[in-house]
């Protein structure tokens, strides 16, 4: 156990109390610091050192793990750490801008300390667990040094040297993530609508989305290639039967804001000349 | 050979071409009839009969598969058909709404036909492949005795007696997979507008939908239960990290636009008080 990196987590929402279970779990002597103190009770319980200070909680571990809930909560826990961090290794995993991560990178720098960015590809229940992903880019052999400690956590995926890739990665896969819950949740109002259970219905949609999602490496080579001539299902045909998703929806008592600015991008890839190419087109439109 | 019913196909899109071909395969006498007749060419070289019109079309088979492109082609075949449809079966598989469907149901049953709508749910190049599915609703003894004809084109999956159920399914599915690409491709832009190839990112987006969409399930129960409190991600910590999308889509020259409507389901959400429920909650909004 002595052998393990000590290491500090700050921030014990949800997610930052996942993460020191984990380290807690895995044999790493763990410090935590939250600004409602309270929240560490369990953690301490399960033998987690409480910090009085963020400054006494960065000078405990070589390592710090900061996860809250925005970057202005990132900036107070910097100006709360201060020179304490020099020689230290701040791993910021809170959700952020490609900016936000680039601008506290220099900040860190400045006060001596290397950074890493991280984004979590998980809930928090997944922590620790099989399916947890997460994304670092930022000082690399910062990252190195820590690897270990950060594969507790998850698989550790290290990017590259920019401290705004790993958001970038994190925010466009998020990005992925709402459109799909969103059509989704807009097929269930609409079966809803019409009196069958979402749990009827969702088994269809899974398997339906699993069979569509097996295009996208296809799609992604037309993107990379630029070239979108296609014989499966143009925009043409598209914007064609679209306004039967906007009727349909209307006739069950559904707003179809969710769909309009879909219909607005093929609408406009069409009048542009490209009714003859696939959907992934409106990549060029975005 | 002989044994196979005599099936029609009208309209030879590219979808119609891909079920008369289906037809043809499996070795059902396939009369096939499209507004441009050229279109029909090939199906002819591989042995389909060519109607004159569409009477003659709906004549020579017990079963008549329509698939053009509105539910105006539709109109314009029940006119050219007329009583020739008299005591036979039209399943019709374009594109519409529950609403067109019904009504283009009443009005076959006027000209003393029985009527199953479809939706399929496969581009042209499933057809008869091991992932097409089509759904199908109204007339049950017409769709039995069609069934194995129908099976042909893929798994024939018979919903319910009313013509309307098989588009609202239909349109609901291919609601969910707009959602799903339209969260991709602003994925793909971002990415992309960073400097990385598309091909790079996708593999990383494919496994995290996959791992995102097994938690459907769990939402469709919330949504039949109305129960969305959740200890995972709430509305609030979602609405907090929102911006983050669209301030990094913004700093990219990207539009925000398809987030758009998202962030306002889940401002309205919060405002109404329910930042402590799931996503899943965002259903009752739509």
């Amino acid at each position: 156990m002595d052998n393990k990196t000590p290491v500090t987590v700050v921030g014990l929402g949800l997610m930052g109390q996942a993460l020191a279970a984990a380290f807690l779990a895995a044999g790493h002597p763990t410090t935590v610091w939250n600004r409602t103190a309270g929240k560490a009770d369990d953690l301490v319980a399960r033998g987690a050192v409480r910090a009085a200070t963020v400054a006494e909680a960065v000078a405990a571990s070589p390592l710090t793990v900061v996860c809250v809930v925005t970057y202005e909560a990132v900036d107070d826990v910097l100006d709360a750490a201060g020179g304490g961090l020099a020689g230290r290794v701040l791993v910021n995993l809170t959700n952020g801008t490609p900016g936000q991560a680039r601008r506290t990178g220099a900040r860190v720098a400045g006060l001596g300390a290397d950074y890493v960015d991280g984004g979590i590809m998980a809930v928090p229940q997944m922590i620790a667990g099989p399916g947890a992903l997460i994304l670092y880019s930022g000082a690399r052999a910062a990252f190195e040094t820590h690897r270990q400690a950060l594969e507790v956590l998850g698989e550790a995926r290290y990017l590259d040297g920019d401290p705004g890739t790993a958001p970038l990665y994190d925010l466009a896969l998020l990005t992925a993530m709402y459109g799909m819950f969103g059509g989704f949740y807009q097929s269930l109002a609409m079966v809803r609508a019409a009196g069958i259970k979402a749990e009827e219905f969702t088994p269809m949609v899974t398997a339906w989305l699993a069979a569509m999602a097996a295009s996208m490496p296809a799609a992604a080579a037309e993107v990379d290639a630029g070239e979108y001539a296609t014989k499966v299902s143009n925009l043409a045909m598209n914007q064609a039967a679209f306004p039967n998703f906007i009727d349909a929806n209307r006739a069950l008592g559904l707003s179809p804001d969710l769909l309009l600015p879909i219909k607005a991008l093929i609408d406009r890839a069409v009048a542009e000349g490209h009714g003859g190419d696939g959907l992934a087109r409106l990549v060029e439109l975005i």
